[in-house]
């Protein structure tokens, strides 16, 4: 396979707070392709929650390796990171990654411990999708990013302002659902979390950052800056 | 509460095909708020081939009630459907709903009976979530919905056209990932496809049909159509 630019292993970094290293579902294969960009950064920063340690193999997307024909066969949609099984079959999209994850992995819970704890996690992970990610994501893209994506995708140049002021009016909704609350769905840190962090920061220190107003918001992203997960 | 209009309890069309039916969880006091739409026949949809029976209460979103103070109690984002839990707490999110049903009653398993079911259900059902019900949706609300939807949400006229050429690329990318599959996922009936199903039947029928070169979506629409839960 000719996917990997430099490729290695390297390990996430461990959550000291975790009960024990799981040491990648007993003897499992499992490994990550992984790159730079937010995505990636979101499951990187669920394992070291959990305190799973993945080998990670490279995938250097600023070149478009992930866009090329081998890569290709591993995720059709040309999209990293992607999730090797042991049997071989990948498995794609964040939020489902984290899911599988937690499945195979229940401890510490970071989608829930109880039907309705992982509802309302899943709630608050989907807003936060919808309403602030794909926006903030694709406004990106059509603007600041547009030199790397114009020949990946569909590419809508003259919606990318507004684009980034709807992810904009998405984080600002959530500034007053979250008052009184230290983590998106209240005490508990979760996938929600995880997501919502993995965006803004990335983007805020691209073309995004946090509105100065939005007090909740600063507040809680230093709140899970401040997790050793943080620099996975 | 002053949020229904005509508000009455109606059973969904039941899956003759489902084992038994399945009395709301054992005499749970759970409810949904239903309206008009792709979203709420979504769930419809998803409880009918649960067989679940469910009250319905009625919210005539196109009135606006959905986005006014009654209502803003029950979902802050504004959107329906909503369910109500046993313990008075609201459920929203599509996706997320579905995942809670399927909580309380596995059988039949439409996201999956095992984690690896689970996780490719959840894969398909995000592609199709971000890279055609998203577009979509967004494509509609920003030109033929405007006058419903301009004073509501933010709206991007100047994206529409562009938004739905981009629904299409995802359809037309599934269409050619569906080349020998029953179903999206394979031969598993899944929540991907009512998910698909809910957003592409109710588009084709306001502005944006199935582009008839999409052999393969065209054949799983017949499928699809022809389940009795599509009549929920």
């Amino acid at each position: 396979m000719t996917i990997s630019m430099g490729s290695y292993h390297h390990n996430v970094v461990l959550n000291a707070q975790a009960e024990s290293k799981q040491p990648n579902g007993d003897g499992s294969k499992m490994k990550m392709y992984n790159s730079v960009g937010p995505n990636p950064r979101v499951v990187r920063m669920f394992l070291a929650e959990k305190a799973v340690d993945l080998p990670l193999e490279e995938v250097d997307i600023m070149a478009g390796v992930n866009r090329q024909a081998d890569f290709l066969k591993i995720n059709a949609a040309g999209q990293c990171p992607a999730l090797e099984l042991d049997d071989g079959s990948i498995l794609c999209e964040i939020t489902a990654i984290c899911e599988y994850l937690e499945d195979r992995n229940p401890n510490p819970p970071l989608i829930g411990a109880t039907a309705e704890e992982k509802a309302e996690t899943r709630m608050w992970t989907r807003r936060i999708d919808l309403n602030i990610c794909e926006p903030m994501g694709n406004g990106f893209r059509y603007s600041t990013g547009l030199k790397m994506f114009q020949d990946r995708v569909r590419c809508i140049p003259q919606a990318a302002d507004e684009l980034k002021a709807t992810a904009q009016d998405g984080l600002r909704w959530l500034d007053g659902e979250m008052a009184g609350k230290t983590y998106v769905v209240g005490e508990r840190f979760t996938l929600a979390d995880i997501l919502l962090f993995g965006f803004v920061d990335f983007f805020a220190g691209v073309d995004q950052p946090i509105d100065e107003t939005l007090k909740n918001i600063h507040a809680w992203h230093g709140r899970v800056q401040a997790r050793p997960s943080a620099e996975a």
